[in-house]
Parts: C-alpha cells; structure tokens; sequence
C-alpha cells in the first residue's frame, strides 16, 4: 500500500498539546495519531488506525495459535448478570451505568468474567467439552477517578481479554502456561522490552498471577526486581520474608514515657530523643501500629487487624490488601475508634492487644527480639523498650510496609531494586469464584457434576501503542518497531524537480508491488526540512529520501532508530528496502 | 484454516428459540452464529464473528478501494458535540444517555455526523486539503422502542459511517458517486440480491439521498418499483404524480347535509347512502382532511397544515414527513383544536380554509374537478359535491396519501409494485447542516472561507449478515455465499472406521495447504445424519463426505445451495474443493 502524504488525512503538530504530560501523549498527538474527545476518550486518526489494527492483528495470531477461539460480547450489558457476582456495587464509580427507555438498569463492560462463564454454562455440559479458551478484542470501559497519561490509562480502551475454562486445577496451569508463552510471543513480536513479575503474595500463591510489565519511566506500576537472583513481583505483591531473630536478652524493661502533643512519628522522635539513652533515636526505631477494617468473603461484619511496621515507613495498603487477598480492607475512621476505646488512637501499642482480643500482626520487619518506642494504649503516653516475643506477640506476619530500594529479596535474601512499569498484559488463575457465583458445572467421566476452573487474562491493546512509543522515542519523536509500524518505509521526496518527484513515484509502486507498505511524502510546497521533521517525529522505521542524490543515481536511506544514514544505487533501491 | 467440531465452541439447536420469530434469528441462533444478551443486544460466537468479520472485510477493501480512509471515534461522545446540533434532544429515547462520576453527560454514539464534521475541522484549514472521505467501522448504540428479529434491528450494531466533505456541490456529487458504485461492488461481492431505491422525494431531489434494500418478505422497509421503467423508490419517498384534470361542469353545486354521529369515513359512507343519489357511495369519494404541526428549522413557533387525502386511504406521515423536510410534522392534538375553533374536529372541510388563514395541501390524487363528500366545518354536518378548483383551491400538492401496488409510477404513469426490503445501505447528500453547526470553513482558493458541503453513508454491517440469511436460506438452513462463509468447505467424516477418520484428516491438511477454509467434522461418537444436519444448518457453501464411498476411492462433494451431489475421486478432491 502506498499512503500519499498530500492526501493523507494527518496534520503534523509543532508544538506539544497542553494537557500531555508523558511523552507518548505529546508524541502521539503531535504525529497525528490520535485527538482527544474527552477526558481518557480518544479518537484514532488514519495512522493510528493502522497501528491500533496491528497490534489487534497480532494479539489475535497468538491467541490462535494457542488454540483460543475469538467470540465478540457486547459492550453494554444488563445489571442482572453483573448483581449476581456483586460486582454491579463492587465496581464503584469506576463502572458506567446507565437506564434504557424502560428503565432497565446497563452497564458499559468493564471486564466480562460473568459473560464468558454464562456463555459457556449455555452451550457446554460434559468434560469431555473441556478445555477451552475463549477471547475477544473489545472496547472496555471504566470511568476512572483520574484519566491520564493519554490512551495510557483510558476510560474507553481497547483489550483483548480471554478465558480459560478446565476441569482441574492441573488444567488450569496448562491454559495459564500456554498464554505466558503466548504472551511472551506477542510483546517481542510488538517490539516491547517487559519484564513478568509475580502479582500476588506468597499466601495465594506467586504464580497465579502474573503481570507483564513494561518498564518505563511514566508507568503507573512499580516492581522490584533482585539484584541477585530472578524475584521479580509488584511492589504490592512483594512477598514478606521473616528477618533473623535479634537476641534480646540484654534489652531492658519497658517502660512508659509521658509523651504529650506527639501526634506523629516526627514529633514523637523528637521528645524521645530528649530523654536520656534516646539522643540518637530516629524513627526507624519506632514501632507504627495501623489499624483497618478486614472484610472477609462471606462474613458480615467486619473484622479488626492492627499491623505494625517500623515508624520510618508508611504502610503500603495496597500491599497489604494484596496480602490478606481476598479480604479487603477499609480505613479504621473515628467512629470506628468511638466503638473500641481499647484503641487509643494515636497512641497504640501491641502490648495487650491480644489479650484484648485483637489480632495483631507485624511486618516481617519487626522481627523477634527487635525492641521499639510506640504507644502505651494510653493517651499522651508511649512506652520504650517494648520488645517483639517478650512484650507482645504478633499473630504471624503481613507485608505491609512499603518496599523500597535496598530491602532484601524474600527468595534469596539479595538486595531489591525499584522500577516503574506500564502494565500491558496480566495473567491471573481465577479459580472458581465465577463459576460458583453461576453454578457452572460439567458432567464429569463418573457422571458427577464438576465445578469449572477458570482463568483470566489481558492485553492491553490500546495502551500497547502508547507503552511502545514511552519505550522507543527519542528526541525526534516515534520509533516503530517494524511489526507495528504503519508503513515500513517512508519515502520523501524533496526538492523542485519534477524527476525526483517522478522517481520516488516508480519507486513507491515498485515497493509497494513487492509488498513493502510506504507512505510516499509527495508534497510539492512543503520544505525538505519539514518533510523531514515530520518522518522522523511518524517514526516509520526506515526512512528513505530521493533528492540531489538522484543525479548520481542514488537514494539516501536512514535507519530512524539508530540514525544511520547510507547511500544506495536507485536500482538497488527496492531490494535494500524491501523487508 | 481447518476447525475442527470437536473442539469448536459450537453448540446447534434442534429447535427455534422461543423469542425468535425471522428466519435469519431462528437459524442465525440455531446454527450457533450468536446468542441474546438482552432485547436487541447480541453475542456473537465464534462462526458469527468469522462471518461479521468477513462482511466487514469486504466493505473495509471497497471504501479503501475509492481512497477512504479509516479512523475510530469512540462509542462514549460527550454531550456537547450533539447538543450543538440540538440532536441531544432531538433523539429523545432512542439516545442512550448516562452521567459519568463527575456528572458529566455522555452519551452513546448513534452516529457521528457531529464528530466527523469537528475532526476535519481540526485537521483540515484549506480548500487543497479536499475532497476528503473517511471512514470508521464500528459499534453504534439505539435504544429501539421495539428491537425486533434478532440482529436486523438491534440496539447495539455495527455500522460502516462515512463521510465526505467536499467544497461545493460538484464534488459532493462525485463523492457520493463513488459511494454509490463502492456500495454495489459490496452488496454484489456479499452475494445480495438488493435495489436502490430513491430515500427522499422530489422536492429534495430524487438522487440526494438512495437507500440499497435487500428485498426480503421480513424487511422493515417498503418499497415501490414501477413495472414500466426503472423507477424505484422507499414507499415514504415515493413523489405524487398529478392526474389529470376532470371536466367539472357538470357537477352539481355543494350542498350541505346534516350527518350526525359519523366520527369514521365508515359510518359517513353508511349515512350518505341514505341519501338520494348516494346509494353507491365508497369511502373513496370522501375527503379526508388531516391537520398536522409542522416544525420548519430556524421558526420557533410550530405552522398549521391541513392535507386532504381520499378517505379510503390512510395518511402515510413517513411519506408526508419526508415530502415536507427538512421541515417535521408533530400530531395536532385536542388542545391545539382547542386554539383553533374554525377547525372543527371530524367535520374539516376544505371549503373556506385559505380564506380563515389556513395552508391547505392535497394529496396528487385529489385532481382538479375531482369531487368530494367531506366534513362543512360545522359540528354534524357534511357536505356533497364539494370540488376541487370550485369550491376549493389546495396550496398546491404533497404526497400524503398510503401508496398502493398499483399506483401510477410518478416517472412513467405506469403500475407501481410493492415489496418488503431490509434497508443494508443509505447514501445521502448531507449538503452543510453540520458544517454550518460547526463553521467548518475553509480558505478557499480566492482567500475567502468557504463552506463545506457533506455527504454521510452508511452500512449495516451487522444487519447485513441477518439480511444475507434472509435471502438465501432453505427449509435446511443457512445458505452462505462464499466470501462470507464462515468457510469455504464443510468436511464431514461419516462411520467409525480410523481410516475414513485419518483419510478425511489428512485432506483437511491438504486443503489448508491449498489455501482453503476447513470446517472438518471429526467428531467420533455423532451419527452421519446429525452431522449432515449440521452442516445444512451451518450453511457452509461446499459440503464433502468421507465415508463409505472411501472404498471406492470417492468422497461424495455436494453444493449446499442446489442440493446436487457428485462423487469425485479422492485423488482429485483438493483440486475440485479448491476455489
């Protein structure tokens, strides 16, 4: 195909749009590949288009390949489906709602775990019609709470999502196993540079749930990866490991300092170190106690944890939830605390907590044997020297502190280094949370009724285009791996000669001829210089320009990722371009 | 490709789903094509999704092929857009409307007349930037009063829309040319049979607007063809044609009877053939006078019209509507008679009308000399003899009246036919309703602006495969034309032999190497007939039987659409499957 620049409907930008902040957004806006409509919704111009089209393409080959067959669910659903798993309520306003003339209640799909499970409770009943994995590429919505970084993090995108459906759970790691490596297969066929981290804890298992991360300075994600060994997770994935016991048989007694006006760790440190012995206190030596609300699955009320992490840490709630997964946790309020005066708030310690019967856990930094400055459960008191399995003993440990740079890895012990990814794909082994919610069964060989086990699993179709581009752009704008790209050659002409323009005219048509997809720069009025400009900032991978050269018979050819520029023969120039 | 049935996800049904009253929804559900979500909102399954993609396939090559380019707006539109076109009001319930969690209103893209019109004048500032045409194949969202017959008139579809905007009339025409002839090659490749039909009357310009119609018994849409000459037209959209004037002369003068209780033409007929010198009279020598409110854009209060039709005919107000646009007529209501005590109600008349003010129209069969009983605008009473160009003089003519088989052409005088259609296509000749909205100007050659001149096409991509259904089907089943088949060759291996299993496998093989569509039918434990059931149900074009014959050396290949039958040598099938 050979796209002509004079007709082609694009309109190059000079100037980055006000609302990008990342360079994808800049990038993509000022290439001409995609315009805003509102707030995480975008239109895809012409080359956009074909790169959004690629990368589909390319999702669907390896779903293929795998086996997986392609169904197409509509994007506005009823209520009913969505009530049946909770998750009409659970989705918040992150869900799309609205009412039809009859007033039935819709939904805009965000994700359809209910849709594939009742599709194939509707056509299959015997294990014998097991395995199978269903997907489709689609539109989803979510009305995030703060839109971002361009089609990074829309509220309308493009995702291939997919479902695996077997009968055990070995079959379920099969179906999990073949989309790793179809996974694996489509980010290096799209060019990306990514990285597989665990998504979930130890406690749910470190394997069922993977996320293929690109790493890139303006991801929303952060991921630790081991210096030493091959750990790599989320960092609220990241795995608690129990530190060496500290002998504490030297540590003296606790006791208990007034403490008045010490509403944070920082002032707390600083009266501490007005006591004698603490002068060099730091609040790395104080012991934080965080209190939440824990809603397990199936219980009605609310159950209270109390976690303590050392004072130079915030809590990482998120980490935390991904801990006690699949409970959840809300924020522990005032009314809360109104109801257990037991808490002091402010001035919490795990002294005592137990036998008042809170479940008390710590972070596996406190360790056994470590002693801490943290509240007396008395209001303006702290207490010093209260020290873990002497003084208090937690109920196991949680990983709830935040992560940082440094911190031993829990497979190997080496150091943890912190990185920001995008996430483009995710893989995750449901289980049988929907088919229980749908009474998804199967007659199974003994001619008993066996629950299905399902799986989950995601591309991120549109926010590949931006992950690419936040990966490979340089200072001059795009750089397309060739797979995705929306030409393989960008062909300018420059100059006033009707000849070059005539050449570079047989030379569009011969490539095109032998397969080679070019956009032909046949602008008459624009400069070299802008022409130029405009390939380089496209990002077409090679860039090839018939102008002076021509009266020696040669093109100039550039490799727009690495810069390189040579001279080829113009007869030689179809078998040099073509790929 | 070769899929194989005993791991397609596919399940038939023996029997018609309860809700489904069109052929194509019986078999489309039965040969397991799609499944219903909701009223009007369809899954398609994984056959269904091969077939929508084939259909969109071709349409997408016929609109690159006359140089439009292909974008993608999204489904989720700010309110804005349409409120400046006052079609956020103006859809009323067919919008679906919702509020994201900031409050904002969105709506769900019916068509995108709006967006189209706002992206060129983004992008484009400059009369050499024209003609341009663009495209998007994508999900559109109605929220029908009554979604019917599956996928013909669903809620959620998907549409091919394309626009093109031109900088004066010449070219809009061209534009809408190469619509027109990109339309035929589509509908002729998808294997239609289908008629364009004039979609506006005369007043607008036959030509500005056609719609293709696939003629099917169960079409939405009627339409008119002239037995003569080559006239065809939407039954709305079909012109008068004024008959000849009749010799009054003779006619006696108006006469006044009282005729109490006759609220319908009925009991009016019944009463006056009391009378002396009516005792033959038919509903068709009454006249019936209609008042309607009609909404001219730009005039903010709504225009009385009153349409006499012969009272044997009802008023078609689609017709009416359409011969009066782009004004719209609105019901006149019992407290509008209330504002207008001359008209009185049941008991309108002709007579008098102009002179009280009134704009008064007759349907083209109302000829001058033609003589009526109709109402002496006065409560219970009629009158005789009340002629045309005598006793009343209409503000001209307006096709109002229900157009029968056997109408005169409009063209050529000569009968008209009527027939049911499926509307697949519409081109329009938009002209600048929407560049106005919008200013969509450009600089045009002599450094003025100039205002943009639009033309909006559209296909039912979606209703397209029910219509191609409709067309083709047979007592046993779907009927595919082959390039949208879901594949070129139904292959069905009969018996419980291995070696007819393992020969059929490997000509599977050699098909796919040929380049062939596969549906293989491998299953071991399904009887012959079942499996031949199947393939009649699914529709694939060619089906071809391994079994007994493989004795002889022959497989047994027959035409799904004509039933015919041939054994061909098992040495020869791949040359003879080959397409």
């Amino acid at each position: 195909m050979v796209t002509r620049m004079s007709s082609l409907f694009l309109r190059t930008l000079r100037d980055d749009p006000a609302d990008a902040e990342v360079p994808s957004h800049k990038l993509l806006v000022r290439a001409g590949y995609v315009r805003r409509v509102a707030p995480g919704i975008y239109s895809w111009l012409p080359l956009g288009k074909i790169v959004l089209d690629n990368i589909a393409r390319v999702v669907k080959e390896e779903m293929d390949r795998i086996g997986a067959q392609e169904v197409q669910f509509p994007a506005l659903l009823p209520r009913e489906f969505y009530e049946a798993t909770g998750r009409w309520t659970e989705y918040g306003e992150n869900l799309f709602r609205l009412r039809d003339r009859k007033g039935g209640d819709y939904l805009l799909g965000p994700t359809h775990e209910e849709m594939f499970t009742l599709m194939v409770k509707g056509e299959y009943s015997s294990y014998k019609d097991l395995p199978v994995i269903l997907y489709q590429i689609q539109n989803k919505y979510r009305d995030e709470a703060r839109p971002r970084a361009g089609i990074l993090r829309g509220r309308e995108f493009l995702m291939k999502d997919s479902y695996s459906f077997d009968l055990d759970d070995e079959g379920l790691k099969r179906s999990y196993e073949l989309h790793r490596e179809a996974y694996i297969r489509i980010f290096t066929r799209l060019g990306m540079n990514y990285r597989i981290v665990s998504a979930m804890s130890g406690a749910m298992g470190g394997s069922a749930s993977e996320e293929f991360l690109a790493p890139a300075a303006t991801g929303e994600d952060t991921f630790v990866q081991c210096v030493n060994c091959d750990y790599a997770a989320n960092t609220e994935a990241v795995e608690g490991r129990p530190g060496a016991e500290i002998d504490a048989s030297a540590t003296p007694a606790a006791r208990v300092y007034d403490t008045p006006d010490t509403p944070t760790i920082e002032s707390l440190v600083e009266v501490f170190r007005g006591f004698e012995g603490f002068e060099d206190t730091a609040a790395a030596n104080t012991l934080k106690n965080v209190v939440v609300k824990l809603r397990v699955p199936g219980k009605k009320d609310a159950e209270v944890l109390i976690v303590g992490v050392p004072g130079d840490r915030d809590v990482d709630m998120k980490r935390l939830e991904a801990a006690v997964a699949p409970a959840e946790i809300e924020l522990f309020e005032a009314e809360d605390f109104a109801k257990h005066p037991a808490l002091v708030r402010g001035y919490i310690g795990p002294q005592g907590l137990a036998e008042a019967g809170y479940t008390y856990k710590v972070d596996p930094l406190v360790v056994p044997g470590s002693s801490w400055i943290t509240g007396a459960n008395e209001a303006g008191k702290h207490a010093a020297h209260v020290t873990c399995g002497r003084d208090f003993t937690p109920e196991g440990t949680v990983g709830a502190a935040e992560v940082r740079a440094g911190d031993a890895c829990p497979r190997c012990g080496g150091a943890l280094s912190i990185d920001r990814g995008i996430e483009i794909g995710h893989i995750f082994q449901l289980g049988r949370k929907y088919a229980d919610a749908f009474q998804l069964d199967v007659l199974g060989p003994e001619g008993k009724p066996v629950r299905v086990t399902m799986g989950s699993y995601g591309v991120g179709v549109s926010r590949a285009v931006a992950a690419v581009v936040e990966q490979t752009y340089d200072e001059r704008g795009i750089v397309w791996p060739r797979e995705i790209a929306p030409a393989d050659v960008h062909l300018v002409a420059t100059g006033k000669d009707d000849a070059v323009f005539e050449a570079a005219a047989d030379l569009a048509a011969e490539l095109d001829a032998a397969g080679v997809r070019v956009i032909f720069d046949d602008r008459r009025k624009v400069s070299p210089g802008v022409k130029l400009k405009d390939a380089e900032l496209i990002g077409v991978p090679t860039v090839a320009v018939v102008g002076k050269g021509l009266a020696e018979g040669v093109i100039e050819v550039q490799d727009r990722a690495t810069g390189e520029k040579r001279d080829v023969p113009l007869g030689e120039a179809v078998a040099a371009l073509a790929v």
